[in-house]
């Protein structure tokens, strides 16, 4: 079944201490749109501007992803640089321009309306809602969103969270956006904000599924070299509602099934810069690191 | 399989956000000697003084701990004093005192000297080594130590390394030891100083078991609250090596194994002061546990 992906849709200049690449595409959705393409068909919903090429399109297109939700408007993309240190955790960012993501309002196309499962990358929470005002009934939503969006508009991050079937928040976020320490309490506080499900990442040390009923923990597959973390979170989440989307059920055994394609799909991400790597997966590469993945971590 | 467990034997004060405790039993030797005696024989080699009383030794032998090989020396037992602050990693140590464990020179009864397996626990190098030389063949040494003599004894460590099976290290001393900053180059370090298994422990994160072809990784048990960690790590080894022995096998399924009860003991480990919870630990608590770990981690 196909999903839909709303959120950012971007260049970014990244300088990270194994190299540098300018203006590269990149943007929450995009991300997470290449990482769920990998299970079968996405629709994409966001804004570009005049400078998004056709070449762009076509790397979203190659993979199948239908980008009749993006809308172009007058300006350039949304702009991001940002450098990383060598802990390659938060990166410094030098410059953020909006440009065409400033007042974007989403448009859903009524061929997108009917679509079961939603993903709201990370981008405003008025965006997220109103993409959700335009799903009337929505399987499943899986919700993103940033450390930014939780200081500076918490209301609004609360009232998406209501309708939000699936969490996802790296282990800082969940913090602040819960006040607890304890990963158990966090996933507790985000259930009580309404998401049945919460998953929480831990970058380097892998991720946490909660439910109501039963946690789930995973540790990340272990690299020997990261060569760009952007979009890894993205990644992700894409691969998560990806698997999701294709198995067609949301039972707790899918659910952690989701979160170990998702980890997979994340150290794919981060193998190059931009979105390369991810454009060129392949169905078999990733079964046969998901293979290495249950190797490393069953017993 | 009956082990032997060598190390220290210590009266602790320790103080936690959640409590205090005064002149408690502790030493890496017997959090190790109660977690490994969940499994089978325990053979206790390590010093202490006129002020250790029958009621400790109670407590040791109450678990079926061998302690023949336990020296009473003049003077008091070693003592330290710790207090770790909010997030529980590393204590601040306000006093040691040596004590017995200044110059001691350990003995292993003839009766211990053929046992298999054998457990190095964290202390003087020249210690370590002066019970391997006591002990012909064993099938199976592991070994652990701590940031202090990886930095004052360095040369001597190197030397025990030399022969032993299995390194335990926490990841900082695992970065002291090799210089490495990544955990897969860390664990090649280690097994080109000798040992060609590496157990890399991250606390909170879980641990990495390292063969020369393999790699396995668990997350750890998720608690919601730690009251004590003193003594984690000893006991993940006790546990570690207990279920190695018990189970008589050294391939790689069993190290695996051996790992999740390794950190399945340590949750017991944390949830009181001293060694009370190992202490009445049973069988059917460990089984319950580790089955909820399965759940937590496998898909």
């Amino acid at each position: 079944m196909s999903i839909v992906v709303a959120g950012t849709i971007a260049f970014d200049s990244v300088k990270t201490p194994f190299g540098e690449c300018e203006r590269v595409l990149g943007g929450s959705a995009v991300y997470a749109a290449l990482a769920a393409s990998v299970f079968g068909p996405v629709k994409l919903v966001g804004v570009v501007g005049k400078d998004f090429t056709q070449e762009q399109f076509r790397v979203l297109g190659d993979k199948g992803i239908d980008t009749e939700g993006v809308t172009v408007g007058e300006g350039n993309t949304f702009f991001w640089r940002g450098e990383y240190g060598w802990d390659l955790s938060n990166p410094d960012t030098l410059a953020t321009e909006l440009n065409t993501l400033e007042g974007y309002q989403p448009r859903v196309p009524e061929a997108y309306r009917e679509t079961p499962y939603v993903f709201l990358a990370n981008i405003h929470p008025s965006v997220q809602m109103q993409v959700l005002e335009q799903m009337p009934r929505p399987r499943l939503v899986v919700c993103d969103t940033m450390n930014y969006w939780i200081e500076n508009t918490p209301g609004e991050l609360r009232e998406v969270l209501k309708k939000v079937d699936v969490c996802l928040l790296n282990e800082t976020e969940a913090r602040m956006l819960t006040g607890e320490k304890n990963i158990l309490k966090m996933a507790r506080a985000v259930h009580a904000m309404g998401p049945p499900y919460a998953v929480i990442k831990k970058g380097e040390h892998g991720a946490v599924l909660s439910t109501r009923e039963e946690v789930f923990c995973t540790p990340a597959f272990l690299l020997e070299s990261i060569f760009d973390p952007t979009g890894a979170g993205d990644t992700f989440a894409g691969g998560f509602l990806g698997y999701l989307a294709a198995r067609g059920k949301t039972d707790t055994a899918s659910f952690k099934k989701a979160v170990v394609y998702g980890s997979v799909l994340a150290t794919f991400a981060v193998e190059d810069f931009s979105v390369r790597r991810l454009a060129a997966l392949g169905a078999a590469d990733l079964e046969k690191r998901f293979a290495q993945f249950r190797q490393l971590t069953c017993f």
